[in-house]
């Protein structure tokens, strides 16, 4: 009895409203959410009570630096849905929550005036208000104790009854005991949600990868970080903001692959730079050939003087030169014979790779070695980092090694680099990954981009997902480029850069359109992944100029610097693909409409809810396309609009403003 | 440094698998998911890990009599999503969770079997494999540790290479390793998830609505649970198996409501039996007029021989007449004028009717007085409890009364009488209602019924929420009855019996086809609570026989015991509504086609999935209509149906066998 008795005393009296369904919550809160600063949390909750009194709802939220929560309002949608956003503001965690309450005084206002409108008399009525008043009175000071107190009085034996009704009613009462609630009576959601917030870079960013060992000082010799400080001009001309190079390790020479992935590599082959250790250094060590660490650093800080931030690839894995070997046998896998276990897709073996074994008896060291690697690149100057098939190494590894890195480093970015089944990729952005690569190197149809952007930008995978698109990477030359020539290109760079703020190319194969594949396989012959290229970057037919246009379009319309805020529109044409980005405030809009179909002039009717970017249906408005600088008057809903192909296979049209006069008319000359 | 180091320390060698997203799971965990015995609970989870070994998944469920957890393989889905069920075969608690491990030994043989495919020579990797043997041995006993070391060493120095080969890939030491797996190396999801069985009628029950002063030995008189004796043979008889009372209390007199629900009693009028309380007592008492509590508990007995369950109402409100209004004024809200709040909706006031007050300071006494009134009826030999009004009483209290109820009670049931939104009613069955009343009598169309069908029955609602349909109340005569006659009883009474494996009706008022409406509202008029009626239960036109043959058509066919079976079924026309339901094993499977259309003959094609039913598209098969022993012969996948309407409103077909021989065909004789 005893028992029973205390689990009634257990239940606190306040505990009459419930709180569900809060979103967003990443695995029941196990993972933060992302933004950057000014971006929105956008909080959704069920929120009811019993009974049929006022339920109110709001958010609390505070940045880790403030203890004193904020609060702001929920809105009321309809069956117990209650929704209400915050602004992210400044560059640390933030945490919310939701609280909901029953509010007696406004159940009583509510019904105060249902008894008003149907003559009742409500001295009664008045007088249980008094009450309310009195006990808000004692949460309150000053002049706000005072004023509550004296229309207590007031109401509870009123002078005059109509004026006690108005003030009753009235807003200036309404907003004093809001002010003044019992929150004794309120019910908060028991968990704290946290929000990871990141710098700009991490959602929105435009990469550029390279070989530097293809830009010596002459043809056929070994470049350097020196020999490659003279391409940065370029590299920051086209408006990438992040120059990427494959792993600048010394490279092993067991098992040294040759040209085309050969198992035979001739004494001049450089080598696979993802074989990474020879006697020469490990992962803190730079290949001589590239240069000296100081040669790095001085190529990094020569990189900032032109906007360009180096990223560098980290692979988690040996050649079996590395030094790790000896220094530390007891993190690899050792096999019965006496050789080391080297990767393996059996019957494929890959012996110039050897993978750490991450179940190592010594996993202390190994992990925090691990981490080690990353912390001093970290001390030459590196702040992004893109991870080498993060998939294969366990998730508690990276949740753990990324949290531990940031937390001295809040700046430091992961980019994963896994393209596997949708869950992996999940979980290893929710275990705090920056950014990740994505399928959109194999999605071709409106359908198929529809689908696959709706997934990636609506619903919860939004709330932790940055995807990173890539037309090509060293590793992938797509079938689409291998056979659609220019246009293709240009087509793929149009929809990387618009569809996803965050996008990179492999140049300059990308920019030069390289397009050899070797036979039957979405991988380049005579890929640089083996060999120095010699690459003729200015060559007739090089879509440089196009990549220079989108990344200043993509720098010059803040609509591009998100890729949560995409929306599809109406087309009447399976090959022509449409969408548009805006801001919150809908002072930039821009509309992107591109003709899948590489070949042929595709046209059709666009169609734009102009109502939501507050336009007339009664008022041309201008549409400019930014990439051809045509600009079209527009009216209504719906737009005619018709691309070429092979000349032109996108608009990017920034829609500015109704035309009212004459002289908006200027804008087109 | 020592902090960071212990952060690797604790994260345990094995956890390399991830479990998400595990259902059903309700809230997070917070509350069970129903059955009873012989249904089946199916979990699913996406279980995945890193890198490319072998995962596997199974649950993990007992029954809360055995801590020993039994196991069943969970089986793939592709995509990392796995699932496996399990049955509930006692009436008590169940939990379960999931486990997955990283199986070394299955990626071995997976390797080893394309290796030898590949023809390479594998010596080294039958001594790899040697080691998992050993390490398995370790781990059993007996001959299976004798067998594993035998094998190990065969593996570790091969006398025979291809025999060893056809060793490992074989189905013995698989099985055996499966039995003596690394524990260590799995990963269980960190939440047990309970299962809360009830009995058989918590799923499957037909209730049958009483007023049993309306029942008296002559017309006019009172009736009294004596004379309703004479009535529970054809209650018995129309296949009934719960007959449920209104508040049987005595009736307070204050405000007592007349006719029609007048504030003006007449000396003569009974009053409304949820005007609960008088002198003659509360709760707990019984109203004089019916008789005493012997002759209560004697009805109840007396209904237990007609295998009829006794349903008593509680409705937690008082009379001002009330004893607890003197004994307990602390449960009540007192207005400043000193008179007890009663219930308003303001500008209307119920003043026969006075709320508890659930934040009463002395709750303690209020909750547990509350729940008394529930084990005083339960000690009177009643086990169905029909809650009047749940949701404007807090849910903690009815979280905390209906699991206090159920450690001492485990078969007491109860029916949630909410009509509101649908949070609040899915929130009051999480907290542990048995089954609650829905929105059934206010759909109509075949859109209606499919979607609402479908929300009651997928996902997670399906899991903790079990339908009650009910074409009447006291309180309600929907649109469609005062206008459609008799034909429109027999619909709302099909899809009510079919529809949901829970049903019940408010008798006499329905089988009499009583169809006079309040004007302009859903009500009745001279409605039976507020006042005795004098039933003709057996004048002409009445549908007993329906009622009578449905009962039937449902005890005899388990299919229809369920009501998350139910399966939409394509025919085109949109005033047929077909589904059906089967049996997990379809040894029983029910079709039912709903003529909607009460006035008019509606025909369509029916499809049915008979390759799931096991059926040949070659063979004619059986349909059975249960309603009017019509047989069919039918063939494929899309028959031809025709329901006449007014006489004929509904096809129940009971889909048997296959027709192969001649004989077959008798079976239609």
């Amino acid at each position: 009895m005893a028992k029973k008795a205390s689990a009634v005393k257990q239940t606190p009296r306040a505990l009459r409203v419930m709180i569900e369904k809060v979103t967003p919550e990443i695995d029941g809160g196990a993972f933060p959410v992302k933004r950057i600063t000014g971006e929105r949390v956008v909080v959704r909750a069920n929120v009811f009570a019993d009974g049929h009194d006022e339920v109110k709802a709001e958010i609390l939220y505070r940045s880790e630096e403030t203890k004193a929560w904020q609060k702001i309002p929920m809105r009321s949608l309809g069956n117990d849905g209650w929704v209400a956003s915050f602004l992210i503001e400044k560059e640390t965690a933030y945490f919310y929550t939701v609280r909901g309450y029953v509010c007696e005084f406004s159940s009583w206002c509510h019904d105060l005036k249902k008894r008003v409108d149907a003559g009742r008399d409500v001295t009664v009525d008045l007088q249980i208000g008094s009450a309310f008043l009195k006990e808000a009175a004692s949460r309150a000071t000053g002049e706000a104790a005072q004023k509550l107190l004296q229309w207590a009085e007031e109401f509870a034996a009123p002078k005059n009854v109509s004026s006690a009704i108005k003030l009753a009613l009235g807003e200036e009462l309404y907003k004093l005991m809001d002010e003044h609630l019992d929150l004794n009576k309120s019910v908060l959601y028991p968990k704290e949600l946290k929000v990871n917030v990141e710098r700009g870079k991490a959602a929105f960013s435009s990469w550029y990868e390279l070989f530097p060992r293809s830009w010596g000082e002459k043809p056929g010799e070994h470049g350097t970080f020196k020999s490659c400080e003279r391409i940065l001009p370029e590299i920051a001309r086209m408006g990438f903001d992040i120059i990427y190079l494959p792993p600048i390790h010394p490279i092993g020479t067991a098992f040294r692959k040759g040209k085309n992935n050969s198992t035979k590599a001739a004494p001049s082959d450089p080598g696979s730079p993802w074989a990474i250790g020879s006697s020469e250094g490990g992962h803190k060590a730079v290949n001589p050939l590239l240069g000296t660490l100081e040669d790095f650093r001085s190529f990094v800080k020569k990189a900032q003087e032109h906007n360009l931030e180096v990223a560098l690839d980290i692979a988690y894995q040996c050649s079996p030169d590395h030094p790790y070997l000896k220094e530390h046998p007891a993190w690899f896998k050792w096999r019965p014979d006496g050789t080391v276990q080297y990767a393996e897709n059996p019957p494929k073996k890959y012996e110039d790779i050897v993978p750490f074994n991450f179940e190592t008896d010594d996993r202390l060291g190994l992990w925090e070695e691990l981490k080690s690697i990353i912390v001093f690149w970290v001390e030459q100057g590196v702040k992004v980092f893109r991870i080498d098939n993060p998939h294969t190494k366990p998730f508690l590894f990276w949740d753990w090694m990324i949290s531990e890195v940031r937390k001295d480093h809040p700046d430091v970015m992961f980019l994963a680099e896994a393209f596997t089944r949708p869950n992996i990729m999940y979980r290893l952005a929710k275990g705090g990954f920056t950014q990740s690569y994505t399928y959109f190197t194999w999605r071709n149809t409106k359908k198929e981009f529809t689908d696959y952007l709706t997934e990636l930008t609506h619903g919860e995978v939004a709330e932790f997902f940055r995807p990173n698109f890539w037309p090509n990477t060293p590793d992938i030359l797509a079938d689409h480029l291998q056979y659609g020539g220019r246009p293709v290109f240009v087509l793929r760079a149009v929809l990387a850069a618009t569809l996803s703020s965050n996008f990179g190319v492999y140049g300059p194969a990308f920019e030069l359109c390289v397009n050899e594949p070797l036979a039957g396989k979405e991988e380049y012959t005579d890929s640089e992944k083996y060999e120095i290229k010699n690459w003729d970057w200015n060559r007739a037919g090089n879509i440089k100029d196009v990549l220079t246009k989108l990344n200043k379009i993509r720098r010059e319309n803040p609509a591009l610097h998100m890729t949560r805020n995409i929306r599809f529109c109406n087309i009447n044409n399976d090959q022509l693909l449409a969408f548009y980005k805006a801001t919150g405030d809908y002072s930039n809009i821009v509309i992107v409409i591109v003709n899948l179909d590489s070949r042929h002039p595709q046209s059709g009717t666009l169609e734009l809810p102009i109502h939501e970017f507050g336009i007339s249906k009664d008022r041309p408005y201008a549409a400019h396309d930014l990439l051809t600088d045509e600009k079209f008057i527009w009216q209504g809903e719906k737009n005619f609009v018709e691309l070429k192909a092979v000349k032109s296979m996108a608009h990017i049209i920034r829609v500015t403003k109704e035309l009212h006069r004459e002289q908006d008319f200027d804008y087109f000359l």
